[in-house]
């Protein structure tokens, strides 16, 4: 199995650990955003959120909360930034949960910057259509 | 209550429903990134992902995960963004996933940009002592 995170699980490459539970692990980001930011991973090799097991769902949650305030409370980070690459820009196709320490005036603006516009309200309406009907199949 | 979330959730304010369940509503981003960029709210106040209640975290990985689907299989999107802002740039104060259509080569980079470093080895190691440390309190 050629997964960096894998690897990371399984000790074979150091790395910062920060969590190191029976589902899940967490370790620093070698390249962060900010100094502090983390990666939640699944110990169990989950290509992306769409395909974590339902019965992860409640501890993946439970970490990314935990990690989420201790940023806060062990960092003095003001808030978060919480975030998931499904396929695009995933660079490693293992799921993980960036958690980034916040504080205002860091400089990572909104959370991303140029945002668009609809034409009017029939051009909303139909993009939200076709989410409707996306998931009613 | 003046949140604009909640006011959704009751109606009062118009708002493209792309899910509509007991326990949780998605609409369209107003300002998306890319169109059809969609917020998922519990339909409860809860202020930021640290307050959610356990209750609603396996409902809050589904409905994410149907919605990372559906931007895919419904408007041809190859992957997603998955993201919250706890606290810092967070525009509403009632928690929110953003889930964003992606597509290679859509100009979202990365998926944001400058990246810092630890000085060395012992740099990363203090941070990752003061978060395992947070998460011990």
């Amino acid at each position: 199995m050629d997964c960096a995170f894998c690897a990371i699980a399984r000790r074979d490459i150091p790395a910062d650990l920060v969590l190191d539970e029976p589902d899940f692990l967490a370790f620093l980001d070698r390249r962060p955003v900010f100094k502090g930011h983390v990666l939640l991973v699944p110990r169990e090799h989950v290509p992306t959120l769409v395909e974590l097991p339902a019965a992860l769902s409640t501890g993946l949650v439970a970490a990314t909360q935990r990690l989420a305030r201790a940023v806060v409370t062990g960092l003095g980070a003001q808030g978060s930034f919480v975030a998931t690459n499904n396929v695009v820009s995933q660079s490693v196709p293992h799921l993980h949960v960036h958690v980034v320490p916040r504080t205002k005036g860091d400089g990572l603006r909104g959370f991303f910057w140029p945002r668009t516009t609809y034409a009017d309200a029939a051009d909303s309406a139909a993009y939200a259509d076709r989410l409707r009907a996306a998931l009613r199949t």
